[in-house]
């Protein structure tokens, strides 16, 4: 049987991870991409795209992110990244694995929602001075 | 660094706040109308239609409902209001900044789930006596 | 007014049904049909399906799942289950009343994720030498 203290302890976790992500994701929806690549560790990885190489360190998923939104320019959407699911698995190390289900909503002018890809986004997180932050992220398309 | 007593005290008020979202939302899909305005503050603002004054007090929350809901008497639809990415800035007046994705999930016999519109929902959120209410609510349509 | 105490009791609960919902779901999502099923008592009660009797015991929701899949046999789809706006009420008994938003979402390859049906689940959880688990899950859809 888990005690309490360890129950709460996975519970303050539990929803620090998902204010987390819902600052991390407005950002990216925001296009603050510094922002966004500063909620990753320095030395962090980032796959976004199967069969490309994942993107590293803050300064490398930055150039990645403005390489990536280039094809937005002339592209009048919104983008809202949806989590849900977030299942948390803590492991010896301190670091946290997070399997996370993720819809992408694109909005443009005058149209309905599309409502795609389906995605599975595979986190591996950790703690730094207190602060959670991102050290990889490899996300998987349905 | 911030203590474990902070992260404890922030991860007690997320779980809050969605355990509210939860049957605020629950409470408006059900088409309860007053039990939904209670959930604001008496002097509470709510916007939901760009371009149109917000409804003030919960007497004029439920007036404009009642009134918002008559296009709905003739259609067998159901809503379903989706809040996520649940974004919580505690602000230093004791108040809280929320910044919520939502999307409008309708149902109607014999048809697919129509997925829309997609929303921002801004909202600040008080503690009376204890309990959480909304004292405005501002929802920006993307 | 509630007391501290209670709050995070609550919230603690919040985000553990949280967990538990996101570990239940993809374990059923990756038909992961008996470990999904041990997410029941052993007198379980599963109701998916509106008009049927519901699965009842362990090894009868395991059974039936078995037979409700076999449907998808020749179809090379995915679901993923979305459960949101969770919406608890703690029982004098113990148990807790759980009130869930549903979307199924389906992929197929090269198509777009279909989102449908809209479900609302109705549960009754409980706690097993400290584990949660579901005594009772009625499914009803929009």
């Amino acid at each position: 049987m888990t005690s309490v203290s360890a129950h709460q302890d996975l519970s303050a976790l539990y929803a620090e991870v998902q204010q987390f992500y819902a600052m991390q994701m407005q950002r990216l929806d925001n296009r603050e991409l510094e922002a966004y690549a500063n909620t990753f560790t320095e030395d962090g990885e980032f796959r976004h795209t199967p069969g490309q190489e994942p993107a590293r360190t803050r300064a490398g998923i930055v150039a990645d992110l403005y390489e990536f939104h280039k094809k937005f320019d002339d592209d009048p959407m919104r983008r809202r990244h949806w989590f849900n699911m977030v299942n948390l698995e803590p492991r010896d190390d301190g670091s946290i694995r997070s399997t996370v289900y993720a819809l992408i909503v694109k909005i443009r002018p005058g149209a309905k929602p599309e409502i795609a890809p389906s995605c599975v986004v595979h986190d591996v997180l950790v703690r730094d001075n207190g602060t959670l932050l991102t050290r990889s992220r490899w996300v998987h398309y349905d």
